[in-house]
């Protein structure tokens, strides 16, 4: 009997060499899935299922994660107003983690010997899907025959034709990676320190240039309505990504640490996930303590960091979401936004509770609820113990 | 003999209330003292040091505390790349901590009995004056009328007028603080929740449109050239200040804690600090680990908030300048940008200490310095103890 | 009709004067309440309670609230390991936020108009008390007699003699303060830097002197057994600390910094609040992950400074309280702890949950489920960064 | 022409056989080192050296490290009070980060071809050689036996003996490693989790029975003297080392998590390092503001975290260093200290920097630099924030 291997397939050049290497060349029962994080149409997923069963697999299984996707990372990304060194959204980070995770689950339940993916040996993926594979099957022996065999494109298009399939040689001048907390861009300018993308490269062209107003509500900090229209929070995303992409905001490019050490660089464009985060922080900065904000804050930045790494399974991973989660019981409210080409501004919150409630005084009005008395004695204190240092490290005496 | 105070006189309505009520009411030989830290022309320096002469005061005097004013904050916060809740570069802030300190100096030099400002009870900067003073000067008391006697705008006016000083009674509809490290914007709008500051509440009309790059060189940190010209640090903020705030560039709201306890919201235009904030932090993100980055977000966000709460003079902000600085040293090369209305963008950088150096593998290309292997191995072991972790507390055994 | 007062009421002089002062000075109607968190025997309740009345108040209330203490705060000092500066459990600083709370739920059930306490000028409890009045009863004006007359100890016995109330003259050494959390000894030596409490200043003499092995049980975080006997966790505590405080164990001075910025130091005995949070430290180190200690540690340390500035309902305690729950899931198991005349050690633990598996390699011993080139791989990879670092920073070319 | 090679040599079972593998059966020209962190005395050093000789090296070279290994790292463990999991020194830990460096630049002083250690495959000490040789000496390779070949006790000692060298068979039954920052010991009771070491198992019986006072003097945080002698630090370390060790001082079990995932526990003994860490931040208790202790608890866990993994040489650790060091300026003064049989006590301090000055209020006294009224105030702001969350989120309205 034939051993089961399961297999991250996309369609693509690599998963398609992985195909026909793993059921040929290793006598494998290959049973291929993918795991749908937003980035692919039902017409796309009906060719990729068409394309598995074309060059042989036993199976082919799509999963449909978003909503899953959605419940255990990105609710949590937007509750801490995540962007990876005040920048990136982690749009490919958290979905391989969503991916690699489905399809652990995946493997178990089919009882699989073996699972594979198509990672090469120059980026994180490879760490993300390895080590949630070691954390979660540990006894399922991993296949990666495009990291091990170093293939150039040309080595597996050959080999692909050779077993007749064929395979368009040409390479596209960026590599894209869709999903629905953003799209990445790399390639050509990416490789530089230098240069920036150029129009031509970002998928979704400016069609938009109308200044228009959006308003956002938020209920225990997740996004639960656009325009006035209750939606799920996908379909918040979803549908507010389709407004905005238009104009080009939320374009960007991502200089960081990869898990392998080295520096790495990419674009992406990420309308929807960038105008949430931001009003989902303005918010929380009307409706917060001070140091609700200040440890959101550093939790928050482990926590995207953390996910990036592929961590997501180690349990201090739960317990910030607990944190995290408990913050926002009073994060309720709406946000308007104004979108035009380019970018977007913030352009204030309604909530019931906004702690810049008139009641308590106005900043730079003259207030109610405390004399200047009080700020002369807490002035007094508060510097205390400063005013001690100095008198002893710093006096004449 | 008449007792001698230290007036920090600016000028305007509420200060020359102060020169007048410390003269005729208190008696007290007046020295006002306008502490520069880049928002006065040489033209308004003058015309404020006739003003006050012509009030009455025995002696004016004119800090140009700008140099100093970088030296000692505006270089740390661009060292830690400080944005207040992600988004105020602490123009005020930081500006009347160093002019708190620069006139508690002056108090003591001319041996003052007492020393004055002219804050209302409803803000931080009372706050800032009375603490610094405490702490700097605790043997010199503090007179603050305009906080005490809660006076209104009008009964100033008449007050004034009494003892034969007049004021333009008309109230301006917004109120602007100016430094070299921004300039504030408040009033009406900022004083709801909901809406934003119009156009015409900007004191920079944008007028340039056409997009154009500019080139900011760093060392070790610090700002040194703009577009190939070497120039003092200051000047290099001045300097692009002037090219890209007519972008309108760098406005936005920043909605935050006081240090009274209230949420206060004010608008802020920008251009140079946010430019050369982001520039700096881009050219971090290629040259600095990542530890170095991640405790340098932690540090300098305690930095901004504590500078913020006004308590500079706390030893723990000197350990944290040391690690700032000490970072620093390999911070170095060009970052180019390019402005547009209402935006910019970082294009690349330059730099002899890039991180990202192809020598050592590209991310997503082909690497040289480790294999397959390596990253297997990596993989496993990084993974380990959640592995484990798994195994005993979620396993079937 | 008279107004009513809540007295915060333990019977010493202080609260005692406050009495006489609040019903004779002011004609208010006295409402006296003690909280108990422990420190109290039934017999001395009793008495208190008889004092009130015999000195007139209208109403004394006993509150129990040594299981709400318990469950609202030292369950969370337990999974947060809090020793404050490493040292000290809090005993004083966690008891005084829950007298305080429970003082002010009753003032607002009873309707009081006005709340007292007899806190002097100098101490933290002052702040402790005003500020969760202020927050939770801000309607409700605070009377502090002993702060705002600054008797000394002669004219308050002097003023209740005139009233009638004997009040024995002779002032004890040392102040001591008993709860269920702790002891605290001031005065004298604690008065000064150089000297430690002599022997005769600790309340329980030390009587045993032969080493015995005590048993802790926890199940998620909570002290549920001793030596084998199921018990609620205020029960386990108050055992432990019958058998092991004879001991002399945790008896430490803790220095800190006070609220109102000056230093201060304060003698305590602590045996059983020390003991476990040492076992359920020692059983966290086996249970949990590498960041969730991390991360634990930080969180308890703010947590436990935040508590003892009295900022116990500022809802960011309640996010920490979250994570610190949600982190226990596993710390399951026994600790076996020895007691010798003036210390313990901990022999060690049994747990289900012990990460520390032999299953998984042991240390310093050959292990199975990693190779060497598994270990090459990690170290590689894991010096990248640096090692690219130092070519690119520090290399010779 | 041979190849050179630098191996680190112990005179242990596991370098001896490197030498004679290393030589015979790669035929390599071995130049052995042992890096002296203070664990060996004079005579040892010199049996080493025969030893390495009468084995066959090329060159033995013994590179006293004890002064640069306090000024690299013992003297910032020291700022940071950096005990690991609140217990551990990290006796080896730091020694293994000094040696591994003298070891890196002693093979690039000779320009060796490959360097080599006898690490197993089952600690921490593989991970921060590969590592450091790594960043250090990328070009040299590797050469790691004991790990590859995974040989039994047995097998190395018949390969010794095959080729003429006899080693003692028999197994110590506990393994020691000594060095001037402290002494571990591994072996059976501490690979379980529920016992302890025994009496026996501590290389320092216990002599010492009588209490004694020492005196401590710290200068910029450094030990500068002990008991009125002014002695270096290193020898501070020593005599303190020589006079508290018998009491039993120090001795402790760390359980913690290694580098490469899987808890591991060790005992050791370290009466010197403990007392001296122990004193010092007692005497930052007193000398350093609330920030500045609560700062550098954060980055000196991280730092102690950060060298246990190996990662020294991270820059953001030099970074970490320069905050320390700033942090010490006043720390000065002498710490008084007790040691008695299996414990010691610190009694108090002296110190011109002390921050707990009577001048300026004494805690539980009544005091005079602020009033009633001032702390009133304080209160009242300082809570003024959750006053409001209260309000606006718990209140009836």
């Amino acid at each position: 009997m034939k051993k089961k291997v399961v297999l991250a397939y996309s369609g693509g050049l690599d998963t398609s060499y992985c195909v026909i290497y793993l059921t040929r060349d290793l006598g494998l029962e290959v049973h291929s899935v993918l795991v749908n994080t937003g980035g692919f149409s039902d017409e796309e997923l009906k060719q990729v299922e068409k394309r598995a069963y074309d060059m042989g697999v036993t199976s082919h299984r799509t999963v449909d994660e978003v909503e899953n996707y959605y419940e255990s990372s990105i609710k949590y990304l937007i509750f801490g107003n995540v962007l990876k060194n005040a920048t990136y959204p982690l749009s490919v980070s958290a979905e391989r983690v969503s991916q690699a995770t489905a399809i652990a689950k995946y493997a178990k339940e089919i009882n699989a010997d073996f699972v594979a993916h198509g990672s090469t040996g120059a980026g994180n993926d490879q760490v993300r899907f390895d080590m949630i594979f070691n954390i979660l099957i540990p006894e399922v022996a991993i296949i990666t025959p495009i990291r091990d065999m170093q293939l150039s494109r040309e080595e597996e298009i050959a080999y692909l034709q050779k077993h007749g399939v064929e395979f368009n040689a040409e390479k596209a001048k960026y590599s894209i990676n869709k999903g629905i907390w953003g799209t990445s861009v790399g390639g050509k300018e990416t490789l530089t320190s230098d240069q920036t993308l150029p129009e031509e490269a970002w998928p979704t062209p400016i069609t938009s240039t109308e200044a228009q107003k959006v308003v956002i509500e938020f209920k225990q900090g997740e996004p639960v309505a656009l325009n006035g229209v209750q939606l799920k929070p996908t379909e918040v995303i979803q549908k507010l990504q389709k407004i905005a992409q238009p104009y080009g905001i939320g374009r960007d490019i991502h200089v960081g640490d990869t898990i392998i050490g080295i520096k790495g660089r990419v674009g992406f464009e990420a309308a929807a996930p960038i105008i949430i985060i931001k009003a989902h922080h303005t918010l929380e900065k009307h409706t917060l303590t001070k140091w609700q904000l200040s440890w959101k804050d550093q939790l928050a930045a482990f926590y995207g960091n953390w996910m990036h790494e592929g961590q997501f399974h180690d349990p201090v991973m739960r317990d910030i979401e607990a944190f995290l989660s408990n913050s926002q019981e009073f994060v309720n409210g709406k946000v308007i936004v104004e979108l035009n080409p380019h970018r977007f501004q913030i352009i204030g919150i309604e909530s019931e509770n906004d702690l810049m409630s008139n009641k308590f005084g106005s900043y730079g009005e003259m207030n109610k609820s405390w004399t200047a008395d009080d700020v002369k004695g807490f002035s007094k204190i508060f510097g205390n113990q400063v005013m001690i240092w100095h008198k002893i490290n710093k006096g004449e005496n």
